[in-house]
């Protein structure tokens, strides 16, 4: 997979990059970062990539010449047997969702495109890009972050990107529910004591102690989940207790 | 203000805190952000901060020990007048909204916690955090880029962060609806047109068709928001004739 990133600030992605789980996908050959500063694919001669609005109001523009070479350029270096997805990060786009990142770790090349609080000029919304993503409903000074957040959450679902021991904790994200506590040594830690269950050995205890704290959590924190979910007999029952407990208090 | 942010990863900031906005607010002294290796706090003699999870199961769980140092390092060196907010970055937290970011831009400090794909021993978040925050619901390989998505969020909104000619673009999320559609210099990009209203140079017409624009956006990608919002008798009509187009479509 290739994941190229138009930024106006590529020194922006190298610390993210090179670290850990990213570092290590580039390695095994799983996945190639591209950072491309569309500044260069200017025709400007000063240089510019923004303009002021038609119509008046603050705020700068991104032009669409040096994004639509940008991305030409780029497309035309690849040899995608498919036509690559290009998507704008921006606040009025799609919500990003684990279901989105599975979809997007399908693909072969992907190209985000990043603005920095300028606007974008509509033409490029319409005539280049494929999707528009939101990360979420907040603003950030760039569309940088949120290219990091997407490229991190493809590259780790990559096959062969995590190791053994990364994969386990994340995956309960699949069950549907949120993840029960976890605890580690020292069974006591300044008076703050581990759960007894789980130092008992009994793993039938434990997996149901797991479960009833996963339920509990996702009950009192996130309680739409709850609604879309298959649940077993035990589990239904367990919930509504938490109910009645809610309602008697 | 001051962002204090713990992390195995203190390089992946590096190339985020050196650039644009974030780079200016730290040198006009409006924010000051400090990075914490608490590898650097454990007192395990093999170096480590995690173990394996009590109960069995895969995965590494981060220790309580050396995030309970470092947050109360972090504390001692500051003078904060307030306590200041300890944050956990993980997927079971609240959901991270523009209206957190504007409570958290009137801290003093904030202390941010960043597990990298580990779990968290329950004690930390029992007896040092003070709220757990979550920036989308996707998996992460660690609450690296949460952080960075935190940091620039509150950062912009610092009195000053922002230059004149960037601030008027993103104020439009102010209004409650997303933004209508911005065009730059040339009218006409390969025949691709600039509409006309936006050259007329009449005001009054040029306000209307942004705010219909925005009406429509907004109804289209997340009527959602339109549900909580005074709109002017105008507006209403408005988006009365859009549902009516789009029964008849």
């Amino acid at each position: 997979m290739k994941i190229s990133i138009l930024t106006l600030f590529p020194d922006m992605f190298t610390g993210v990059f090179q670290q850990s789980i990213l570092k290590n996908a580039q390695e095994k050959n799983l996945v190639e970062y591209e950072l491309v500063n569309y500044r260069e694919y200017t025709k400007d001669r000063h240089n510019r990539v923004d303009d002021y609005p038609y119509g008046g109001g603050g705020g700068m523009v991104l032009t669409p010449q040096p994004v639509f070479d940008a991305v030409e350029a780029v497309k035309q270096q690849g040899s995608d047997a498919k036509p690559p997805k290009v998507i704008l990060l921006c606040p009025q786009g799609e919500r990003y969702t684990q279901k989105k990142a599975e979809e997007l770790a399908k693909e072969e090349h992907l190209i985000l495109i990043c603005g920095h609080y300028e606007g974008y000029d509509e033409r490029i919304r319409e005539h280049v890009v494929t999707e528009e993503i939101s990360i979420g409903d907040y603003v950030l000074t760039g569309g940088e972050i949120g290219a990091m957040v997407i490229a991190d959450s493809v590259t780790r679902l990559l096959p062969g990107a995590l190791g053994n021991e990364t994969s386990a904790v994340t995956d309960s994200y699949s069950t549907g529910l949120l993840e029960h506590p976890h605890y580690t040594r020292p069974a006591d830690y300044e008076g703050m004591k581990v759960p007894d269950v789980l130092l008992s050995g009994h793993h039938e205890r434990i997996d149901r102690w797991r479960r009833e704290q996963s339920l509990k959590r996702t009950y009192e924190r996130r309680p739409e989940l709850l609604e879309n979910m298959d649940l077993t007999k035990e589990d239904t029952e367990f919930i509504k207790k938490l109910k009645e407990t809610d309602e008697n208090s």
